[in-house]
């Protein structure tokens, strides 16, 4: 979501809310208590990201993120959609549990078959992610959209946990390193989590 | 999704797909595995359910189902959202599992407490959908909107599994009344789970 309002070079000041809190002052912006909430300056708040997403597009239309012409722009959400969902649940879930959930909560040893399991998906995912950047600059097109904004947020995820084996995948290493060198990337690469210090390469942009 | 396609009086085929056969043809059309997948008569295919729905208002914008305006589309994708998402995982996952899955795979006694759970947020969400269907005929607007489908296809659901106690709800009743008697309604309210009948009111648009 920041990635997106910096691309449009839309200011903001983020909030952090604990859902778990369930304050009633929350619940009457978004009543499933869930984040994130987008608060407009005249008060106008909305839940839910997918609602979000669309909203900027359409008030805030340049640049364009989720391509233009109604093809193009299914292309863009199934493709953002599958990041959001397939990825995340083969790949960034299963990662982050084992790698640093774990750790952080003391609550038990990584599991070494999940985490080669994890890294199994991942491999996969990159071939998909290699095969869409031969065809273009972006994965769903020469220019850039919601598709890449939110395949590279996770990867940063994986990428902070451990390196990812690029070797096999000149292109998707390509496309990576183009999205890591945006200025939009700038905040989440110096993001640190406590405890869990990100691997030397982690906001290297040559890495 | 065939609420939307009847309401937006379009034909369509529905063809079963087993998504665990990973079938390679199917997978090409959604490298996710996931259904729905539409297929347009040209060949052109969408995966993701949101990529669908937003195409069809895109290519097939008459009824709008997302109404007009940004800030009245916004609140209309963030009601649909929180039906499939809170709705669903308060409710609806847990009747179906308690009530339905277990009895169907034989897989153990419901969970009394569960089910508790489960009428317990109902509730809650009844008095939520009465407070909306108090300022306007429809959940978001008093034109239909796809908050209303989503809305009353998880309902239905609920009320196939057993009574739901409308009585304290007097206008979550007359809402969902008039959304059982729209044709598009037709073919979901004969559907019926094989070795599960439902209860006598189900299709009874008077219930």
């Amino acid at each position: 979501m920041r990635l997106v309002l910096s691309e449009k070079d839309l200011s903001f000041t983020a909030v952090v809310e604990k859902p778990w809190d369930r304050r009633t002052e929350f619940l009457a912006l978004s009543p499933g208590g869930e984040v994130p909430v987008l608060v407009e300056e005249d008060g106008f708040a909305i839940p839910d990201a997918n609602a979000i997403l669309e909203y900027i597009e359409e008030t805030r239309p340049n640049p364009p993120l989720l391509s233009t012409g109604p093809t193009a722009r299914a292309k863009v959400r199934a493709l953002a959609g599958f990041f959001d969902r397939v990825f995340f649940r083969d790949v960034v879930e299963t990662l982050v549990v084992e790698k640093a959930l774990k750790r952080l909560q003391g609550s038990g040893e990584p599991d070494g078959f999940a985490i080669r399991r994890g890294y199994q998906a991942l491999e996969e995912h990159l071939k998909y992610i290699n095969y869409l950047a031969e065809q273009h600059k972006g994965l769903a097109s020469d220019a850039l959209t919601l598709a890449d904004l939110t395949a590279a947020a996770h990867l940063s995820v994986v990428d902070y946990l451990g390196d990812i084996a690029w070797d096999k995948h000149p292109e998707a290493r390509a496309w990576y390193s183009r999205m890591k060198s945006r200025p939009s990337f700038r905040p989440l690469l110096a993001d640190h989590i406590p405890g869990l210090p990100p691997p030397v390469h982690y906001a290297n942009l040559d890495f």
